[in-house]
């Protein structure tokens, strides 16, 4: 049994126009206009299957087929999916493959009445890419949002969380009643796009996924003191910005200081007031550290905090480091990596073990059931861009591995 | 004969009232909503003292007494003025002093119906603080600007020029028609705060600037590649805002390696796609380097735009550097400075001659006509923040040396 390739390759192409920006990227962030169609855009497609969609508080979507069997009934299911959301001027296939892969395995179970031991649900994770926060979706089916903490969230954009949310018509009490059972979810799944170079350079179609790294950091701010910047000599200045960009320029070192594999990125910076005859009173930026290992992000965590202040130090300066509790590693169910593995080699493909320097909802997921992850080649190891690509041949081999496991899983 | 201190304090105070934003700081950044209010303030004070008013097609803006004797009709008229716009959060007595002490000093003479030999205008510029073009009301009046020009403009906002300054009920046809002729101007004099420690740390009450630094710069673009930032080893990044801040903890070297006077600053930078999960491809700062002598000008900009292109090719990123034509320093009037300091003496004041390491109107306007500046202390030196401040003594000061001087000026 196989997925209908050319229908799953169509469905990525149709999903990938909706939120596309000049320059051929992907703006699909959470709760935008274009979320919204995409959203629209996945339903009509369960619709026309002839599937039934359930959508919780938080916009976490769930696909069945309404033909399950009555004895399925209470019955731990198998899920799998992954996000329709994107990152600002992202790429087509980061979410959107194992999405529409997962409900191209439900389409299928159901065109062919398989008849299974457990239900299966395609899953559409909501705001994986943190637009409001981290794993949203998942971490609300896991452990929850309080309406404070919904109150409190803001997003990329800085707009309020509760705001746009009800404004596009979500129910903020809903909102607050997401955590599901573990005891109703036998096991996950997820089709990933490897989003680094390791497939392609090893010449493998599929990646069994060994971890997730763990992820800490927050945000940094230095706060100077904003002077004339024709009447202020170098030595008197109290600059933010040249205080962040000595912190920035550190970041190599203390990756490698750390670990082969422990990654530093400053992805925004802001300035304040933000004038080019002004030095900057205010620099303020993200931080984003991963490792496999929980001790080296918690080095990771030391070394940053302390090459922060010492910065601050040696210039005058204020530093604040605001870093939230880091997301340990997660490891992937041994018994999902053979199924995996066992199925990649039925089919022909050569397969091998990897971690995944990206975080997923996989790695939430992994807290309430047994999980594990399949990743195809991403060309050039580029995502979270417009360049991100997958060649077809490898969408399918991943979408058909997805489907031999998530139907091992329900049968078993 | 002397200023109404209280009144030009009062007048200080109400100015300082419009555009104040949260922290106590004040945005009042041109042809916004606030400098309306401005403006329309200023004309309103014009108006009750009975003066004149006359604005051109740029916003610059032009008080006279209208019992000004026919005799003096076409004769070169002294000009006195500054500005009353501000940087975004700025403070309450940069550019404010110089207009609101011009405005008294015009008063006065109408009050007291003084007999001089030429006619004396205080000025307002408009857009000094290059909200749209660096000393733009100034600029406009020396060397006038196109359509095409005014067209290609945008502000700090990112809003286009045009659009703006229509939308506020300006003229764009007018605004390409502004420049004056020489032979119309006898000499200008500005009053301003010094922005800098230098009188404070003296102790002395007034500066006679010998000279305005020149002023180069504009912005540098490094473009890498956006990563995911969580599945590219650093060894394999091309990040962008890592290169700019290689390129930002160099700049106190490099203006040290020109002059003891030299600075340079990058004010603003901006990254893209600027996601905390992503690593930057795009990161653009603004560099504003000065110095007093113009072939230091020339070696900032080799020095920079050479570190630039070796932070580049290093790291295996393009960079752009597009840095505007350097405005060339500018030597103040030594008659002009000779009367300061007449003045000064004559009033008991201790006055010293210091540089300008912060760009003025006087500098666009020393082109048309003999020009001077006169300073007075700030506290701290601190300038283009809430904590701007000058004492009520400093100001009554400077602005009866600016009195004397516009009356020797204009009496010559």
């Amino acid at each position: 049994m196989c997925v209908d390739g050319a229908r799953l390759l169509g469905d990525l192409e149709a999903l990938g126009r909706i939120g596309r920006v000049p320059g051929g990227g992907l703006t699909r962030t959470s709760f935008s206009a274009a979320d919204a169609e995409a959203r629209a855009w996945y339903r009509d497609r369960c619709a026309e299957a002839g599937l039934s969609v359930r959508v919780d508080g938080i916009g976490n979507m769930f696909v069945s087929s309404p033909d399950e069997e009555p004895a399925l009934d209470g019955v731990p299911a198998v899920w799998s999916g992954s996000h329709l959301d994107s990152v600002p001027n992202g790429g087509r296939f980061d979410g959107a493959l194992g999405a529409l892969a997962a409900l191209e395995c439900v389409r299928r179970l159901h065109e062919e009445r398989v008849r299974l031991s457990r239900p299966v649900r395609a899953v559409g994770y909501s705001d994986e890419e943190g637009n409001y926060s981290h794993l949203f979706g998942s971490s609300a089916l896991v452990r929850g949002f309080t309406s404070a903490d919904l109150e409190a969230l803001t997003g990329r954009d800085g707009d309020r969380f509760v705001d746009t949310f009800t404004a596009a018509g979500w129910d903020l009490d809903r909102a607050t009643r997401t955590t599901v059972d573990p005891a109703a979810i036998h096991s996950t799944v997820e089709l990933h796009i490897e989003q680094g170079p390791a497939l392609e350079r090893l010449g493998h179609q599929i990646g069994i996924v060994s971890a997730i790294v763990g992820l800490g950091g927050g945000t940094i701010t230095f706060r100077g003191r904003a002077d004339h910047a024709g009447t202020t000599s170098m030595a008197m200045r109290k600059d933010a910005l040249t205080a962040a960009s000595a912190l920035i320029v550190q970041f190599p070192d203390i990756a490698r200081s750390v670990s082969d594999q422990a990654v530093v990125t400053a992805g925004i910076i802001t300035v304040e007031p933000g004038a080019a005859n002004v030095v900057p009173e205010v620099a303020r930026m993200t931080v984003d550290f991963r490792d496999l290992d929980a001790a080296h992000l918690a080095a990771l965590d030391r070394a940053i905090t302390t090459a922060a202040h010492g910065v601050a130090a040696r210039r005058g300066l204020d530093v604040r480091v605001d870093f939230e509790p880091a997301i340990p590693p997660s490891h992937m169910d041994d018994g999902i990596q053979r199924i995996i593995g066992e199925s990649a080699a039925a089919r022909g493909l050569l397969g091998s073990s990897l971690p995944s320097g990206a975080g997923h909802d996989s790695q939430n997921m992994a807290k309430l059931a047994p999980t594990g992850m399949i990743f195809v080649p991403s060309v050039g190891g580029r995502s979270h861009c417009p360049d991100e690509e997958t060649a077809d041949r490898d969408i399918v081999n991943g979408a058909n591995v997805l489907l031999d496991t998530i139907i091992a899983l329900a049968r078993g």
